[in-house]
């Protein structure tokens, strides 16, 4: 499996005390090794790291005095992702889903699946129950929206982005989160690293639950599943933002890279959709 | 400490082979000390038990087929809850929280805390931070809504309350639980059994973060906290409903009870704020 | 042209000096002349009405003491509607729409059209403009939504509708409403009273405006457009609600009814898309 | 009574072939008499101006190529609004309202009235009737909300407002238009040129009716009531919008004025409540 480097470097004119969670360290799990891995804050000062969850997530947490602030992130990851025919990969019944499971069945702030029962219901009701229901989800969401940097802001939740039809990666994610639970399947927002993501940033795609397993998926259809680095887990975007203060702290500037050491044409095609990729 | 009898019984029409999730078994935390458990489902049928998350939710999963359903939870229970006197209980930093308590300052389902930064900043910003805020959070949503069974629903969330002025159990939790995020509390909610809730029925209540240890709350004054059995804890109602199907029944009938062995007459007067209940 | 009988019989409990605002009489207007038209309180008491804006809305007030009320309605109309061949209809260009006509663009309190315009833009946006534009969001608005009492409410907006699809006549017609408006055709509510409506009821419908003329459209397919008696016309149902009561009054019991003196048969079939009715 | 320049210079680079709606044009009604009023377009073209409504409102039309397009607007206007000494201003009971006064109890798109009954009664319900309520609800909102540039956009609603705090001069007004309303107050918006408004700008502000006439209130306190010129009337800001196209336009430059030929000292303070000003 090939290497992929990734970072983010992050500008900020901390204007009062101020106390930063941040979300940008690579998820520690079974499917990706990191290695040279180095968070570096300018000015020195230490960082405390925590983990958060069940899944991996790893919270930094800085206390920043006024002045400018850099913080620099950068690891080598080795994913071990497991690619496997879609074909059969079946939904698991409500009776046997694990209890830690079934919570990602419950609405979130952003994904509210609990006004849209009938809605996913006449939409993908019909359709074979399965991972392939899954697809049909972000083909659907990916046909009704129209990526649009600036169309959504923080608050904006998958009931705002079905009215509006446009949004960004994070709004797509919400949208599908949303529609898989409502028909019973599984749901949960990752946030994480790219490769070949144009323009480079964060990125937020999802997971849904099928045979036992969390299977990617990305309904904005703009890098690779296979490139995926995972940041954190979590219900929905609130639970995984990448930067949040409690303070005064502008942010003035930001810069996120995933390289794959070797070229990436291995890497699925976005639009390849038998082969299921698992990572959690 | 006093011994306190709670149950419940629900009567289902089942109209197709049913999968229900019942959160109704009584917490299992150091803080309450179960006996003379029981569950009967009537027609005979086994219920698979399982803990949810880390703070001692216990959720009931059965499979039901057509016809008549009645399911007989009771437990007999001693609380264990520790007095403190609230005076000087005070608000975490942010640096300082634990990770996993970080979780209950994100907005959820029905507590939108994101929507309401300046609102709660405006109302208790200027109040000195510590357990006193929480209560005076309370007491504002107490004084602002009229306690109106019917009035709200399933999917109504704490901005809908504020706006429209009534609510249930339910709904105050909600309300009080986004303000005290929004301000920087870390809050969640639990639903429970509740000693001399007239009339009888599942309550729900919530939790308020400080000094280390979680702390309730009910800003509806129904109920004494001191007489308040846990059932589950959640980052809102949707994590704890008492009862989810998949399939199709109708309840026909419930009946809900907290009695206490002997009279209640110990238990906290429901305005009494100085004594603040750790019970997680 | 054959004649309709229409009425209602309103029974309220007056539990205070209550006004009561009712739009419950047929408009005046070219297209549908009334005869034998009485409207009796009981206890006797003198009714106050007045017109409304400029379609023949006439509005009925009253100063109710407390006690029983009741309100008997009855006139007989001719309806004087203009079929004709929808084939050629088309939409009038923005440039050239009456000035009183603009208004029924704007967004309303439960037609947010102003949220939907890519909405209705990708779903609509490639048909042919004119009459069969609004037939086409009539049909779709049929498909999308199942007619269900009791599940949307008195705050409820087109929003909500799409989102839920499920609602009742008003809600069909705020749905159509919204698209109609947002593709930039001219739409406004209609109430009125509805020959082969089951259950007999006051009925929700819309007009849109084509080639200069409004035409009636109602996307329930519950009763035939050709049978509809125009009690009022607004933005949306806000405009023109049966009954509106300042004080406190009960609603004890209702009846509603729209008979032909002869059979319906020649009545176009709802489903009858060809031919459009101009009564306005 | 003195006279006032006003007038809005407006650049747009037209796309595509744009029909360009224009409220900007001060409306005529006996309480302000306009002279050398002109309106010119460059490059050259004609405008269709059409009245629209029955409070005076001067719709402008205009159909523009693609190219930069310039729409500069000035008049004068001498203002007869008349000053009342608002002490013994009453409310008008329902049952006494005038038909077309009525409509303006109706919840409009951003003005939510329907949902603040209770709201509204509980914050205003206890005052004296009459105008000291509406000056008591247009201090309310002057203190909950924080004047904040960019903080809503077109779709933003009383409701939202009342959230989060925070807003512009439409905001408030639809904010204090639905408390109004909610109180049974007849209330409508009002769009105009405001002398010594700081930045310069269209204002938004609002009128409510008491003992037969309408009122000016406004929340903002941006600039003397005294000194507001009327373009537009509606039921919210959805009526009055300065400009809507119909293609595509993009504003690149606006400038707008509003100056009184000699010093405005005479104008009322805007914090002087005691004195009514009529002006419709």
């Amino acid at each position: 499996m090939n290497q992929i480097l990734v970072g983010s470097r992050l500008h900020y004119l901390v204007k009062e005390p101020t106390v930063f969670l941040l979300n940008l360290s690579v998820a520690q799990n079974e499917h990706q090794a990191t290695s040279n891995e180095s968070i570096e804050i300018s000015p020195f000062q230490t960082v405390d790291e925590c983990a958060v969850g069940q899944s991996g997530n790893r919270l930094l947490r800085l206390n920043a005095l006024p002045g400018e602030l850099t913080i620099a992130y950068q690891a080598t990851v080795e994913l071990h992702a497991e690619e496997v025919d879609s074909t059969n990969l079946g939904e698991v019944s409500y009776e046997k889903l694990p209890a830690d499971v079934l919570t990602y069945l419950n609405p979130s702030r952003y994904c509210e699946s609990d006004k849209l029962f009938r809605f996913a219901s006449e939409e993908f009701g019909h359709l074979v129950p399965g991972y392939s229901r899954a697809t049909a989800i972000c083909n659907w969401t990916f046909d009704q929206l129209t990526y649009t940097p600036g169309s959504t802001g923080p608050t904006t939740t998958a009931c705002d982005v079905l009215l509006q039809r446009t949004g960004v990666c994070r709004d797509y994610a919400h949208v599908s989160i949303s529609l898989c639970r409502a028909m019973g399947i599984p749901a949960r927002y990752v946030s994480g690293y790219a490769v070949n993501l144009q323009p480079p940033d964060f990125h937020g795609f999802f997971e849904a639950y099928f045979d036992g397993r969390w299977f990617l998926f990305d309904a904005t259809r703009l890098a690779p599943v296979g490139g995926f680095v995972r940041i954190g887990t979590g219900r929905d975007a609130a639970d995984v933002a990448f930067a949040t203060m409690r303070g005064d702290a502008e942010c003035t500037g930001m810069k996120v890279w995933a390289n794959e050491q070797q070229s990436g044409d291995h890497l699925l095609d976005p639009e390849n959709v038998q082969t299921a990729v698992s990572s959690a």
